[in-house]
């Protein structure tokens, strides 16, 4: 594969603070970038991380053409650096992509573009159990042209943050029951732009309440709980795992499959199902809602405190020996190397 | 209002073929923009129009966070220049912002930027039935950071392009009965990036088909229509219009509530109500379904010469003195200053 370098001159990374990261806010010396004109994707590059030359007429500022994933990238102690299921990720922007009606990016350009910025960046990956590269690739609509329809270019990119933990405190979540994040037939299961920014006025209005997450409902009725803005959401009632099945409304997480397997091989029955409202809070009740946390690339497990239904607030116990210690210790060892990996999830770079 | 003002040095109108335009891909010397930073609009300028240099971490990449309008500007045979209802963009505007968690643009600078900039720019307004100028505001986030979060900055612009008609040909359209523009309690009531977005893959099934676009039906249960792309949608049958109410999914077109006073002071019959696909199937079997037709600010009105439903097709009558002719014809008129206007929509910039 052809890829056009261009190294910084002098890097930046001295002026960085590792120990005080705000998450996303921060990013390595290197950016990857690639460019589809003329109906092809063109020679790929890796340049410095800088701005870009865009006009104010492209068709992402105005059509929210624009899918991402995120990822991380981890070093272990012997100052390798792993990646968690990337083909995953590889696989699951195409797929947004397609629901976008914009170019599949070609797998190879991602796998070796990655690996070369994260090769040509890796003092950036820090040891340790807090601190990750958070890796942000991304497609965007650049075609100049304030029409509503597809775009013919796009920008494919691949961007790099250090991070710590993402969740300072504790989380606690509102059971929507008035505003919705996906239609059915519409762009849930994708990640899509547009998605996001459709939940930050809820959110505020939660965070308001003193609520940290939503736990999205279907639009249609808002009795069944799908996922939380940027987890999938996982609940324990007894000594059952219950996850929402994945839908064209909701996004099939890489950490939500990874979980599911995970549980099962300690021989925690997980079952995959619609999940009404009622029955949660029924449970909740009864004393049998003993977890719930959620699940995501960013996070990896955060288990949530309490939820709020319908303004009437259920706080959830403290568990000693929780799933979700468990699940997040297992997983975090796999990802870090600190295990054997039998499911052979872990990919090198190299 | 301080206003801060760099004009071009050389205006690149004489390299325009206005007799040969495609929409939205040129544009005027001038643009407006304003950056909301430290939770404050600051000074607004209009400068030559140029490319943005803006980080590949900017949220509006990653989270569509993002907002538009649509408005035309049109000159009359005495060289004035003519705004329908500017207001109404203003604020839906800022109705479109506050859904997304965006901070509200102050009417008085949209009100005064876009009048100094059309003045700036006025030689762009061609004169004649066949020609307008459209005109962009819109609102994207500037934050750079890659957490899925409102944004804390922004850029409000106006960007102008000089166009002629938008649909070359007739215009048939499809009945969706998959795929879905908007959620009960999401974002389709507002011009988010986002919305645009999801609707171009469904779009290019239909085009595939030989429909150019598709009329949105309820996401629960696709049984009743809703809207079109960029377009409300009007159904007449027998004497009378029908169209559907706003709601959290529709967007409040001008020009739909435009028609329906225009209509009414012209005797029409009109009902604002659900409209189901089975009765308009139904009116089309009996021959009771005289018209179609889309309303929206690009196309003011668009007649629908045919529509599918569940891969049946159905043929619209040609009318002699259809509903659509007429209406766009007083519409048009008010709009271009060739009669009186008795609403008091047209706005005079000066
Ligand atoms: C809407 C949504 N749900 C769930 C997830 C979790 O997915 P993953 O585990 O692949 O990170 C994410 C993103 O990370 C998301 O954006
Ligand atoms: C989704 C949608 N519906 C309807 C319309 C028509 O609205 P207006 O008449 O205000 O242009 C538009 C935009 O122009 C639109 O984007």
């Amino acid at each position: 594969m052809a890829l056009h370098i261009e190294k910084i001159a002098t890097s930046k990374i001295s002026e960085v603070d590792f120990s005080n990261l705000k998450f996303g806010q921060v990013f390595t010396d290197h950016m990857f970038e690639c460019d589809f004109e003329n109906g092809a994707w063109q020679t790929p590059k890796i340049r410095p991380y800088q701005a870009l030359s865009i006009d104010p007429s492209a068709k992402v500022f105005h059509y929210g053409q624009a899918v991402f994933e995120g990822m991380k990238a981890y070093k272990d102690d012997n100052d390798e650096i792993w990646l968690f299921r990337p083909e995953q990720n590889q696989e699951r922007i195409n797929k947004s992509a397609e629901r976008l009606d914009m170019p599949a990016f070609p797998k190879e350009y991602f796998m070796e573009g990655l690996n070369t910025l994260l090769k040509m960046d890796s003092e950036w990956v820090k040891k340790g159990e807090n601190n990750a590269l958070y890796i942000r690739p991304f497609v965007i609509a650049t075609e100049n042209c304030v029409s509503a329809s597809s775009s013919t270019n796009y920008k494919f990119m691949i961007i790099c943050s250090p991070v710590q933990g993402y969740y300072a405190g504790e989380v606690k979540v509102v059971f929507a029951d008035k505003y919705s994040r996906a239609a059915n037939g519409g762009v849930g299961f994708a990640k899509a732009a547009g998605n996001y920014a459709a939940s930050f006025y809820p959110a505020k209005l939660a965070a308001n309440d003193g609520y940290q997450q939503i736990v999205w409902t279907d639009a249609s009725t808002h009795e069944y709980l799908e996922e939380a803005g940027t987890m999938n959401v996982f609940f324990r009632i007894n000594d059952t795992l219950y996850t929402a099945p994945t839908s064209d409304r909701i996004l099939d997480g890489v950490t939500r499959k990874s979980i599911i397997e995970l549980a099962k091989s300690e021989d925690i029955n997980v079952e995959v199902r619609k999940i009404s409202v009622k029955e949660i809070v029924e449970a909740a009740k009864k004393g049998e809602l003993l977890e719930m946390f959620g699940t995501g690339t960013a996070v990896v497990i955060s288990p949530i405190s309490a939820f709020s239904n319908k303004g009437e607030n259920f706080d959830l116990p403290k568990l000693e020996n929780s799933y979700a210690a468990l699940l997040k210790k297992k997983m975090t060892d796999i990802q870090r190397n600190l295990s054997e990996d039998k499911f052979g999830w872990r990919v090198k770079v190299q």
